[in-house]
């Protein structure tokens, strides 16, 4: 086991990520930018580097700051955590190089799986349903249109190197298609400098499910069941869920066999999660796989009582899975609410600034993610989720009950300081939600 | 159901209820004495009333006027929590002549099991492993010393109105016996008005271990597995934790047998705890019964899923057990710590005073019970705790190792503030407890 690992991450998760190393008697090293200086979570820590001014480009992105940190606090691993460079097969493979641990997946799977049309290949030859498009990239407008007429419209056009939502265009016709190729392959061409397009059937009314796996080094791989993420704003998810609701049972059982299929395909270990989508007709569709731990992980961990970041850590190792997939749980219902400094009146607008009053709800039930607390100084310049308001209760009717009264509880005030909790509240107490017969754009089309 | 409750208590208890109640959809009324206005959980019940000043006895233990708080809310039951009137037998009959419900046991079973003679003559009765002692009270010094001399010295004088460790004297040879006898008695008759005493054998180095029981008005009676509470000092509980660790699995369901036996020998329903010593050989004997909810009542909340609160609630509204025994589960391993606002380098003086900083821990396997915050002003007329601190984990070295680190997270600061969090510490770090091989005097030998 490791004796020392490095975080190359920030806030909730860096915190998420001390508090498990410090349960399993593992030290740890913190990194901040100038923005995170004081911040009291680095205070957890062992060490703390500071790598760089507070432009996420300049400190938390600048891989080499952070293995030279690494080097200086003598870590034998680093846990990237989510976002920043969590999905970066570069820098995990610079990590190796430098005969530190990626506390993450083999950089070769990250690779093919980063990239959505080999992805998308990997997933049909482990025999996932995928959704229909094109095979591939497409090369011009005509091929484009060939593929449109077979699938039928609407479709998308998406990013092969998009993700979390990024890269996609929708096309309601020919002409549309034509017109619309070019700007997504022009912007694709800018924002993740590879122009590759392609083509998929735009699914109406999707749920957004997607599936927690782990798996080892040695071949061993589990799914912890899924989760609904089917509450979302601009592809960003508000609320996830496990296990998901209104769901039937042999659908669940089949999307997390298909994943399990998917994982071992791509020779994939560590923590990763498939996501698809879920049609009117209960039929599911893979959409990608985001090779890091989540945001959305702790409801995983309640309902099956197993902890994924010291998973990560002790696969990253070289642990071995004992447990096998009938004795994975899932007990109960848990439901997360991320806590966004956020005005959603001003187009939910970041909102900065130091918190001057704070209640956080606490109680059976009741577990919160977060790095904040009085006179904590919300930064603008990184992502603006400040905790994860988490519930598990026997069921989920109670689970929303709980989160009702501890969405009531909590208070993050401060001048200028707005958050997404009464958006939250108003979500959760909304028939859709509470028959869980939403759609991804459900809070859209109603808030 | 209940449409809305008053809750006669204060602190971390009543928000416990509040948020109970919330989940289930019932109103509340809380009740403060004047030096709890304004505390922030008074805010979450749908109205307060100031039922007096700062001393208990003119506000929280006033009979008449949390029962006219009752009326003026226009509610249908009282909870009482734990202390203050929750074990007052008098005041359950006075609420019920009032037609309104008490949440908890019926007051004629409170009454027996209230009187320490009467509740021995009911374990007895059941077949429940009592300590060797006198039958009954003792009448006078002769008796008191030939019952001494058949059970052997040493021997505890105790009254059979106290409780909770109070009324408790012990004799080592027959000169001190007869001198302690006059004082004990005395003493009784000063502090419960009931001078009775009887004599019990002293158990030498016993751990204490208690069974959470819930009952309803229809005969069914459940255990909810044990409690270990042996880190005590001066009598007072420091740690609890469910299951208890190093307790063979025979004994434990024989001791939690033996305690439902007990529960319907004495007619009793709603929650309640049986307290058993054991001895160095696992042999268990029956101290008390306390008819109300306990402080520790979270560890088994953890290890059960079961809502201890909500379970009361519904039984006092006439519900119905519907689970079996042998569907009460008990996964992994929970540990309280109380956070008590004490100096422990000045004899455990109780320290009031403001919190100025305040950090909870959170995060996986946490539960905070409190209703403290920045700005809270600890207040020195009542219990110095302010709050608990609870773990859950699969294991139970995890629940130490989550512990300690959620400990280390804390900071409750302010002038002139103290808690007990540092002792915390030191014990659960401490060999004996880590090997579940103390006992209750454990703490008090050791620091």
């Amino acid at each position: 086991m490791f004796q020392r690992i490095l975080i190359a991450n920030r806030g909730e998760i860096a915190l998420r990520i001390i508090r498990a190393c410090k349960e399993l008697g593992i030290e740890t090293v913190a990194v901040y930018s100038e923005a995170d200086r004081g911040a009291h979570y680095l205070s957890l820590a062992n060490e703390a580097y500071c790598i760089g001014p507070a432009s996420a480009s300049e400190s938390y992105l600048k891989a080499e700051h952070i293995i030279a940190a690494a080097e200086l606090g003598n870590v034998q691993a680093i846990h990237p955590g989510y976002g920043f460079l969590a999905e970066n097969a570069d820098f995990a493979e610079q990590c190796r190089d430098s005969k530190i641990e990626f506390i993450g997946p083999p950089h070769e799977a990250m690779q093919k799986l980063g990239d959505k049309v080999a992805a998308r290949r990997i997933a049909l030859e482990a025999k996932v349903p995928c959704v229909p498009g094109s095979e591939g990239l497409v090369e011009n407008e005509d091929e484009a249109v060939r593929v449109a007429n077979q699938i039928g419209y609407p479709v998308l056009i998406k990013a092969t190197a998009g993700g979390g939502g990024k890269g996609i265009r929708p096309a309601f016709n020919e002409h549309n298609l034509r017109t619309e190729l070019k700007a997504a392959s022009a912007e694709a061409e800018k924002a993740f400098k590879n122009a590759g397009v392609y083509i998929e059937k735009y699914i109406e009314k999707p749920r957004h499910v997607e599936v927690q796996i782990i798996a080892d080094q040695h071949g061993n791989v589990l799914h912890l069941w899924e989760r609904d993420c089917t509450m979302q704003r601009k592809h960003q998810k508000l609320i996830e869920e496990s296990p998901a609701a209104n769901l039937p049972q042999s659908v669940r059982e089949d999307i997390c066999k298909a994943a399990v299929r998917l994982v071992k395909t791509a020779g994939y270990y560590n923590a990763g999660t498939c996501e698809f989508l879920v049609d009117k007709n209960n039929q599911f569709y893979f959409i990608e796989v985001n090779a890091r731990i989540q945001v959305e992980h702790p409801v995983t961990e309640m309902v099956t009582g197993i902890d994924l970041i010291k998973e990560q850590i002790r696969i990253a190792a070289g642990g071995v899975l004992e447990m096998k997939q009938r004795n994975v749980p899932c007990n109960g219902s848990s439901i997360e609410v991320r806590v966004n400094a956020e005005d959603p009146e001003q187009g939910f607008r970041g909102c900065p600034g130091t918190i001057t009053k704070l209640r956080i709800p606490g109680g059976n039930g009741v577990r919160f993610d977060s790095h904040i607390y009085e006179g904590y100084k919300i930064s603008p310049y990184y992502d603006s989720m400040v905790g994860k308001l988490i519930v598990h209760k026997p069921t989920r009717e109670e689970a929303i009950a709980c989160l009702k009264r501890a969405i009531d509880e909590m208070v993050v005030e401060g001048p200028g300081i707005k958050t997404t909790l009464p958006l939250a509240r108003k979500i959760i107490e909304h028939n859709v939600f509470i028959t869980a017969t939403g759609d991804t754009s459900f809070v859209e089309r109603t808030w």
